[in-house]
């Protein structure tokens, strides 16, 4: 087999959830796409990589020193909606409804894969709101072991701002859901914050 | 958003099989890869689209002028199996079981996507079988309906070459396939084509 074919697919493979076959597949594309657009992604990846900048105040990737969110003067700077990662922060202002700031954490608390509190943005998040403006953290963190040991970390931490609201994401059942596969945990998180309707 | 990650997620996102939301995946995926792994990565892709040429002699991707396999003295080279492309001659390559050489079509016969059969190596397999040494011909392509015409469309061109043995890989049930649900056209093949059992 051809090792500069090898190589591609070597390095594809890396990738998560790209087996050698998947990559075998995207190496076959790249031959069947010209030259010049192949070089227009990689050097987009080197790009991106090289480039990329965490923002100071929120910790979001950016290309500036203080990332776009931040800076723009149309957003609420008194809440703040605290994240694992830059992905559920994108997921969040994909619903177009959120228009506060953020603050990504860079991970969860995991004795497992040695992931301390002090691994997180939280210093980070405290000298925020010693600061002074923000009169809401709203934590978005997903329901999983690790993520609720965070939440409480976070809700332990916070306790010392007395005129701080700390608020967390509703639990319940998703849209489209079938209740029939919804594990019990959710349900019974759904069944405990039951509205009245109106 | 950044622009870097944007970028990046436009080019991810135009490789077959892989949305938005996969290459958002995949870049944060790069984020938390260090630079030299990511340069190694995007670097053995360009050097095979730069790099990569077609075995002359049977049109498979090659790093030199002949292909590996064409060049190997221990293969037998009275046999030619015909593939459509790259991937189907890897895949029986994985077999262990196939020793002598192949031929790369390059596609199939399909009118609708505009591949006639000046498109595909069929003179090129004609010129190999002129110079006297291939004794048969094992034609290997998938069951479509282009793929059907393309296999009556060569065997055809080979009918003048009457040494020539030519030969179709069997039609049948797969391996853990269940039989409830494989498809009439299978089934009747693997009914006319069974074997006594010894």
């Amino acid at each position: 087999m051809s090792k500069l074919l090898q190589d591609a697919v070597n390095e594809l493979s890396k990738l998560p959830g790209i087996g050698r076959r998947t990559a075998l597949r995207l190496a076959m594309h790249l031959l069947r796409t010209d030259t010049d657009s192949v070089v227009q992604m990689t050097s987009a990846i080197e790009r991106f990589r090289k480039g990329i900048r965490y923002c100071s105040q929120c910790n979001n990737i950016s290309d500036t020193e203080i990332c776009p969110i931040c800076t723009d003067a149309t957003r609420d700077r008194t809440t703040v909606c605290v994240v694992e990662q830059v992905a559920d922060m994108l997921s969040i202002e994909n619903t177009h409804q959120y228009r506060g700031l953020y603050h990504v954490l860079g991970g969860v608390i995991s004795p497992m894969q040695g992931i301390a509190p002090s691994d997180l943005k939280i210093d980070l998040l405290t000298e925020r709101i010693e600061r002074g403006e923000i009169k809401e953290v709203i934590i978005a963190i997903s329901t999983s072991v690790e993520g609720e040991t965070t939440l409480f970390y976070i809700m332990n931490r916070l306790r010392r701002y007395p005129g701080l609201k700390v608020t967390a994401i509703a639990r319940g059942i998703g849209f489209g859901d079938e209740i029939e596969y919804v594990d019990e945990l959710t349900i019974t998180h759904a069944l405990m914050n039951r509205r009245e309707i109106e």
